[in-house]
């Protein structure tokens, strides 16, 4: 694999294409069907047109779902109830394939690849499958310090990048993201104040599930964290300060898709952070996102707002893993079906409406 | 078919299974992620098992969409600029297999029957499939006076029960309503109106597109046939005098789907009057119905809150034809799936969280 071929691939990633955006939508207003009157899956078919450079766009199938886990040394803090081992231990039960990824993923004809970018503990069992690309065994403790050296939060970009291109030269035409890290709504949702100059309170959730006590220790930690970054701090040096091995991947697997113009389906709250560091990084990469849904973190809103991005699916989930994407991955393709199958007026022979 | 076998039926419909439905939270709550983290994929996921009042539920599939068509005599009173004959060219459109409903129907494995319940010009072409129960070439003006005479609309309501049984013998296990009418959401409005004891500014919207002009005389319409209403009229008095054929056999359609125990996925602001219609006849059908989305139209948005549904989708449409309840399948079949498949903390050796 190239070394630091993240950087490159950055620099590689253009517009979308705006003339088969406009095509699409002119092929939609013809479409047998009152115009704008399928919504939001006409946004989602002139997108899919953009990215492709096509119109009609391809039906984006198969989809690959990339599940990154990694390790928090926040977890220290009292940020989390849940214990550091499992991820671990879901790690071996994503490999397994009783994780509720793993029964989205078949349900949707998806390909799920596990990749330990950051994992703290030994993966119980033999973990069939999993992708070992362990760049540390979990994060340095954010509360205390930086969370990773800037050397480490590269490595984890350029695997998140090589995932993304060994998915697509294996023929993924939809990139999907997932996620699992005990304690990483904390960097995300620091990534998230720092990259929308927001108020660590206004993005800071209850993650998985946490108490009042709990949430306050977990902004407080992220509002010092944020307050060692000097104001010209680079987007690596906050991505290094406060992020997390799994997060950097996530952004080197956005950035990788972008660059090969395949749309991004991302997942909630931690994805959404990566989104968030992908962009300071390669500004165009936005126009290849579809944000699967919105997770009940606050973060999360903040964040596709900022990115400006509207969510497929809104149905309260906070499980992370890539649930909420996989979940939205049968509404995406069918956005391209109905460009490609549809009858036109002309060709099904239906009088328009009296616009006279 | 059975004479008038409709009113039997809704004396069969009965409350859905309490100690199937706890049985599922009991066991989503051992299942590997955080409790509720699934969000309303779980409520779904409960909600089938009090359906089937099994626990697991068995998942819903196969699922028959059925696609209702009538006509409108108050397209006469200018409440939209679609001519009538556009029903019949839609229905020869679905037969054909190029309308939306068709491309998204195949697309999550679904089977599509188009029934012509009160279509008032002659289907162009052979319209393959078509099954042809026409009650009356479309309604009468309910400008004027009653769109249906009683019979009539029991008629309608025999028609609908008759597809759900036909769709049940042959093996389905989720029933999807689809409509299709030039005109329809006026009736549709006008019952939502009725049954909700909702003005009708409140619930009458611009269907497929109309401008304010026209949406007053809409609104006109509908306000001076709720008049005629007498306080005693029972609720086939309201579904004839305001109704339509393809609404009355969508109510038949839910109350057969119901009182087979099989859950029933309503599409738009059409189904929403269905449904209303439904649950007038037979209170407990609200425990067998799915919202697959919110229409744009305000009438959906006041009949879902009267009938205590949560949508799973909110993509802006408003196409009809069943297109969102059509999107909204996979989520549905997910959310058995979860319950059925995915591994238990006990099973997976996963540690819970710490809640001392």
């Amino acid at each position: 694999m190239t070394e630091h071929h993240f950087s490159e691939l950055a620099l590689r990633v253009t517009p979308t294409d705006n003339a088969a955006a406009l095509a699409a939508r002119a092929l939609h207003d013809r479409l047998t069907k009152p115009q704008g009157s399928l919504g939001f899956l006409e946004t989602l078919g002139v997108q899919l047109a953009a990215i492709s450079g096509e119109c009609p766009p391809p039906v984006p199938e198969p989809a690959t779902i990339a599940v990154f886990a990694g390790d928090h040394g926040v977890v220290r803090a009292g940020v989390t109830p849940w214990p550091s081992e499992v991820t671990a231990q879901m790690v071996a039960n994503f490999c397994a394939g009783g994780a509720a990824i793993n029964v989205l993923a078949r349900h949707v004809d998806a390909s799920v690849v596990i990749v330990d970018v950051g994992v703290a503990t030994p993966i119980p069992g033999e973990a069939p499958g999993l992708l070992r690309r362990n760049v540390r065994p979990g994060t340095a403790n954010l509360a205390e310090g930086p969370a990773m050296s800037t050397e480490e939060a590269l490595a984890a970009l350029d695997v998140g990048a090589d995932v993304a291109r060994d998915a697509l030269e294996h023929g993924a035409k939809l990139l999907v993201t997932g996620d699992m890290g005990i304690g990483n709504t904390t960097p995300s949702a620091a990534l998230i104040a720092a990259f929308t100059t927001s108020s660590p309170r206004d993005v800071t959730g209850r993650g998985t599930g946490i108490d009042d006590e709990m949430l306050t220790v977990k902004t407080r930690v992220i509002e010092s964290a944020l307050a060692r970054l000097s104001p010209d701090a680079t987007p690596l040096d906050v991505l290094a300060e406060v992020g997390g091995f799994e997060i950097a991947a996530l952004a080197g697997f956005i950035v990788a898709g972008a660059a090969a113009k395949v749309p991004v389906l991302i997942d909630g709250v931690i994805a959404v952070a990566a989104a968030l560091v992908a962009r300071a990084f390669a500004p165009n990469v936005t126009g290849y996102l579809i944000a699967g849904h919105r997770s009940s973190e606050p973060g999360a809103s903040v964040g596709l707002a900022h990115l400006g991005l509207n969510p497929v699916l809104d149905l309260g989930l906070r499980l992370g893993e890539g649930s909420g994407a996989a979940l939205a991955v049968p509404l995406v393709q069918a956005a391209a079906k109905v460009l490609r199958e549809m009858a036109t007026f002309d060709s099904a022979g239906v009088t328009e409406k009296d616009d006279a």
